[in-house]
């Protein structure tokens, strides 16, 4: 039986007349859409136009919920209470689940945005605020997480749908964290180190650190990016390299979560 | 057996550290709450917070969209595209109902906002956008507008459920309209007389003009308003007055649409 | 003497991640700069660095107030109480010349942005709520508005320094008003036939019409695009067919208004 | 001679529809209004009514800037880059100043509101981006902050005009610091000890810390609150004992800064 795979990309972050990203070629790469929510980015038109994008690209639907920070794209930090925290991401979710549901599509994951992921990684109270929201919206949700983080621990708490996530452009610790940015070789920009590090994670069903020790994990779904043609060129890679290895790329709801 | 009728009210105002309207006294009073949604008015935790006191008071629960203009409260005319109108409605009924979800609550009715339902009233277009915008998200919400108006056509068109809508504060033309504001017999203040339009318009299953003709109506809501203690002593006259009558304050829900 | 004319453009338009517009290019063919102020577009971080820029380029700066109104980017119509545009431009032209002063540099225009100047150029309430806030706040700043316009009326009513603008892509009428969009010559998009418009209007102090009709104008300033390729080739065309033709194209401050 | 001191308050958050405080009493108490610039709170037309209610009160006028997170009102912690912050109080107070000379008046000092001015009491980076920012827009503006902290540290570094703020409801450790909230002495309620611990502050030249120690200061400013009647009570009563003890009251524009 073939090995699956799911890649996921951030996507439906224009607003109003603002465009940005590269969705529409994005869209044929991935497996899985995470969509603005209209805080961070993305508007309601927005949202309803990459829905219909999403599905016509046989791409699932998940909401990406961030803070309501347009001006710092949600990549600020910004303290909020924790209560507000979960509304604002249940508001989030719900906001895109109408639109969906309104084309007759279903939103099935959710992955939290820039610095409200960031800061849930390493903090559980965030961490658990999200996860409470996702799971009290929706069940059947698959929530998407960093691997080995606070919000894998808070998924687990909740005996939740959890996806593990990895990274195809960011290399590993030996004890599975990322790299730190403030390293020289924390970002892989060879697209062909990408595919290397994708295909081998996903066939050894370890996370592959720089300095090559595998550390057993299933990673069920790897992060690209399309803020750049470089980024775009490098998950086309990883996409076709995975294909060329007879790995499959789907949609999350189709990893067996 | 007896008469049933609901009153709903504009309610869940506030904005963070703003506090605005009479909530809590509202709130013994009506069927059905119209609970902002976070674009004229309302924040997720405001939202949160509105549905579970909606829920103690045996009150049901509705998405009440508008403008998303907080400057403006909602109240300015902005001409949005109409697609643009469609999933705006549709992105906070959506945000409402994931709220309520968490909370093990639902959305049960929608009714728009402010110069967002004065458009309605008068614009086939913007009433046909909302209406599908409601239909599209979930076709048991039932739609809540003004009786005679262009959005109980669009409703009617798109075989919805419909909630006719009164006011217990206002006048009629004998053509069924509201007596423009412009008018010194507008708004009705005596607490006694709105208590008499209101017990006559159920009991007689008929619009009371001004001039003291009858239009044949089936009223299912009527609305009041809680900006001032006025307002709140009004309403509180109309359902005791209701009461008295014999004629029960339901949810909308209950109105058998 | 040589014949001079300035030509403006809207700038500065980028709002934090979102990018939009040609600037660095424009700034090489105008001579002054209509500066998003953070209502329609703009963030004070852009405003700062637009400021630099023009500067850098020898444009003189300009206040180009709208609604706030970021998701439809000042284009969408709002109904706003007469007091609050005036005290809404008021703000924002203080917000620009407070980064500008910061930088060692001045504002020394305004001219209204998008649908706030298309409804004031029919709307002699809205044009004089504008130029009152335009001549309260500094009373040396050059108004810049349609010919002929309310605008115009408004500025003269108040004895304000007027800067008369007319269009390189746009045809005129023979009553002087500029052909609706909704006809098929509305808009120039041959650039020698917008150039051949600019010189002709310049070197004959008249408003050409389509007809060939001249009628006798002072036009100061001519009003260039940036959104697409396209619109900058034309102004780059008509920034060199005015030099061409002898014609000196500078800041606002130097047309002696 | 008469001993004079400065009471300062916040005024103007009202926003659109939403209105907060105690403006009017306020006005009749303090020397000097810290004023909303549409940001954290405010809105043009409050900013533009706030203006002349100040002068009407012979109060000086200050820009309050903050944080642009009107759902936080402009309380919660946000990371911004340093130069970001530097522009947005530039961009505040150059709006402020603008409604203000339109109406015939001037801002004659800057005091950063909340989340902003705490960051800004304990990093220097913060400190003096605000700073730079107030010289940098008007050297003549008088920059108000926490007599001892950062902020002081940055004023004098760019040798600006400041006032040393003092507080009448919170007491002092023997360093010079407030006392932490999380204690329960941190709040001084009884309007009769802040009172005493005004006027004493005033007479001495000292800060009065709880345990009876002097720190030798001279405070030019004490910042009074009037989002409770009890706030308001306390900043009447401050008043009244100011001029009973024969000091007067007066605009930061008069204590010789």
């Amino acid at each position: 039986m073939a090995l699956k795979i799911n890649l996921n990309a951030d996507i439906g972050e224009s607003f109003g007349k603002y465009r940005i990203g590269n969705d529409s070629e994005l869209m044929r790469i991935i497996g899985s859409a995470n969509i603005a929510c209209g805080m961070h980015a993305g508007d309601p038109t927005v949202m309803h136009d990459t829905t219909l994008l999403a599905h016509q690209n046989g791409v699932s639907i998940g909401a990406h919920p961030g803070y309501n920070d347009l001006w710092g794209f949600g990549r600020r930090e910004l303290k909020m209470r924790l209560p507000d925290i979960e509304y604002l991401v249940a508001y989030q979710i719900g906001a895109l689940e109408a639109i969906a549901r309104a084309n007759g599509l279903a939103v099935t994951h959710v992955k939290p945005h820039g610095q409200l992921h960031n800061m849930a990684i390493v903090n559980d109270g965030i961490a658990t605020a999200i996860a409470k929201a996702v799971k009290a919206v929706n069940r059947d949700l698959i929530f998407v997480g960093l691997a080995g983080s606070e919000v894998e621990k808070a998924a687990r708490k909740l005996d939740m749908r959890f996806a593990m996530e990895g990274y195809a452009d960011r290399t590993y610790e030996d004890d599975g964290n990322l790299t730190s940015r403030a390293q020289p070789d924390a970002v892989i920009k060879d697209p062909q180190k990408a595919v290397a590090q994708v295909v081998g994670m996903v066939q050894e069903k370890a996370i592959i650190c720089k300095s090559g020790k595998r550390i057993p994990a299933e990673i069920h779904s790897f992060c690209v990016h399309g803020d750049e043609p470089t980024a775009v060129a490098l998950a086309r890679a990883v996409r076709d390299g995975l294909e060329k290895a007879g790995i499959q790329v789907v949609p999350l709801t189709e990893m067996g979560l």
